[in-house]
């Protein structure tokens, strides 16, 4: 297959990098340019030497309409509004665009949405191949259980983390909920701590564990009377993220155009 | 739903105890008789004392056919010739069977067959729900992910356990293999000791630990770069497998008849 | 070394009749005989009927004197009550006295350490020798290790405990603090849910997990940057209780009087 | 108290950088400066730049012997021939030096002990804290456990690993034989695979697993009837290893002459 040029919004931040450097080792893909937002430092800088790869002859840029019309996919982890306008340019350019970015409003999905219907979009929230796989493994296999086996879901993350649980143990607890048909607000148990009661059928515990610098570490459990099925992802760096997006990018190469999420590039569907 | 009436052949072994005590245990079934082969000490002692579930006006019999005339379902965990004369009796009777005998050969699964036109038949090496669950879902995993995740088996059972890997590690490398569309004698890496050389990419991995009492805890991994995937199965007692055959004759009552398997049981089909 | 002779108090309540068993099992151990309380069914009964062991010529009693004057040992988790006039028996007989009652107070305590002028008594509240080891690891590795290892303490008990964390948990909890000189109270975060904050350091945190029929596993995670070390205990049968109890009793035989815990059974002193 | 000036020789490699790097990010100390071999291109290039770390007006210098006359302590990671010289210059010096260089034999640890006469010299194959933890647990755990309880090492590294099992499991298994006083060629159960029989008592159990790019990662387990203690450790960064090797430093500091292990800088003694 031909190789695929891809493009980087957003190519002066930490994750802008990661991706950058993803894109320029993965084979089959080449570094089509980069852009950052006007005022930036980075402007007019050699991508290869903001990004560690070595001089590539690529400016980083304020203009994202060119990249949008020469590169055959562009990789957008910015923000909403920044987002929004990146879309129009895929509609316009008819080309793939993969979205990591966090903090979407129903605003920026309708946006997306009208965009999708000129190119292909892929959106999540968390781009790992192995997690959007594990949680639709949790649902499958919640659906297959019935409620005589109990859901747990626990995790570790780094000392800094302000909060519990992780998002990804709540989208891990809201696919077991979907596996069951029932909404995870009726049946989340947090907390735990002090004389709760047994445990209420049906509920979906969850426990958050904070130390060392960990990245991130996931177990769904399905415990029934002396057998239990656990589901587990771990990992042990950000750079997973990038990777799942470049696969993204791979995968919706040549699809019709519509909005698309990490199920469809895993071929859950 | 009515009540399900369901009978156990070989009633007086450990295993034939084990499943009396789950179909009496479990709402909705109802333990409709048991045999035992001729010439057996049990034959004609109440059942509910062989099995100790306390009187129930039962006799442990040597005739069979009575039997599968008047149950719902049968569960036979017998051996290979006592199966092939069971499946006749459920064909006639139009008897929903379970089967988890092991040994059968070719000519055993040629009657299993024959029988299966005229009656539901549901057969497994292990019935145990969570061992299929897992089966099912290495292949699926295997099958989505590419080489790059490469593909390791670890089990531990009891100290007393003579092979290595076990039954259920190469039921687990089977599926993993499948699911890349492999044959796993190709791929399989077994009894990792000394200078190996570095992995070979898309091989299967085994290692078996022994200790304890263990009953049987497998684990499969896919790693890859800085992220891992896991599936595991942890069994608590041998009991799981009763559970399962149970569960088999539930779903099979009112199915056309056919020869099943534990995925079919599940839904994974 | 000769055989030695073992009793049980309480031999007709379950954790009796798995201590009967247990001692019966253990190789130069023999039972000496048990008792219950004036007004128990059991009274007269053979012990090897009441105990599953087959006939023994031995009754059940409700006298415990002679029983603490004829054997080398007993073996009590009755109540504390109870506890209290066998510890003045086995005082009076230099009989070994293995405590595993639950609820003892101040005062119950000060009987015991009267009673251990005269004979070797061994309490604890968990008489597993794994749980014990792993407490006194537990106490030395967060004495070895600085703050710059966060603690944290993860548990899974079955679905009918009412309560979280576990005893066992609380008790690797008060290691940990006695092993960095502070006191658990001022350092454990229990029930970590919502926006918390990063970590404190020198916290010990505590998660715990409830599903299908699991007996106890407990797990105590020490983790810096980049590094982790992890200490788990896993019980799959409350049996461990009743081998732990006879392994003091063995210990104890020859021992001058004093009262001793199981940290001096394991040598951990 | 006051701060350590600390010295790498071998500053260049990849180590070197490591070393330098966890030196200057260490509070209570200082880079004292940095050595390569003659004829090495690093040479006369300041330290700042080489390490990543910034300007800091040090050069890298071919000559160790002012670096020892000048700084608190030096860090070794380079090979036996020139560790055998370092301890003379240590000796000289009176400083303290900390040694990970591997492959050393009889005739340079003759040169040690010599030079350990008038220099702290602490010595170790592997530097990581949590490593040498858990070695010291092992032993202690393996002496107070008796053979019913048998030993299981299970260790897990990235695919490119060539031997197995790794040297850390090796290590593992030497100190459970020790704390068995036994021999562990007697005991090691290797490349479990195909009908092996039944497990014998005592052995110690080894399994490898190979994938991704895991850094280490070692259980020992301990497997009774019903109960199971495991001891782990997991590294994420060959940076736990510099790490080590600084605690190793400020450890030393102040010391009597004389050649210590990781055991002692623990406290294992």
């Amino acid at each position: 297959m031909a190789e695929i040029s891809i493009g980087v919004v957003g190519i002066g931040g930490r994750m802008g990098i990661t991706l950058a450097r993803q894109v320029a080792g993965t084979p089959g893909c080449r570094l089509a340019g980069g852009t950052e937002r006007p005022g930036s430092p980075m402007l007019g800088r050699d991508i290869g030497e903001v990004t560690g790869l070595g001089p590539l002859g690529l400016k980083v840029s304020d203009d994202a309409l060119p990249l949008f019309a020469q590169a055959d996919a562009v990789i957008d982890f910015t923000s909403p509004a920044a987002t929004r306008h990146h879309a129009q340019l895929a509609a316009q350019g008819k080309t793939v665009l993969v979205i990591g970015t966090t903090g979407l409003e129903e605003e920026h999905f309708a946006a997306l949405r009208e965009a999708a219907r000129h190119a292909p979009i892929v959106q999540g929230y968390n781009m790992s191949l192995g997690v959007n796989l594990v949680a639709g493994l949790v649902r499958q296999v919640a659906g297959l259980l019935d409620a005589e086996w109990d859901i747990e879901i626990v995790e570790m993350h780094h000392r800094m983390k302000v909060d519990a649980p992780s998002g990804t143990a709540i989208l891990f607890g809201e696919k077991a909920a979907q596996g069951r048909g029932r909404e995870l607000a009726d049946l989340a148990d947090r907390g735990r701590d002090g004389v709760c009661g047994p445990r209420q059928k049906g509920d979906i515990g969850f426990a958050s564990l904070r130390g060392g610098n960990v990245v991130g570490e996931h177990t769904v459990i399905f415990a029934a009377d002396n057998e239990r099925v656990e589901l587990s992802h771990k990992a042990a760096d950000r750079g997973i993220f990038a990777r799942g997006a470049v696969q993204a990018a791979l995968w919706a190469r040549g699809k019709a155009p519509g909005l698309y999420d990490m199920d469809d590039v895993l071929g859950f569907r």
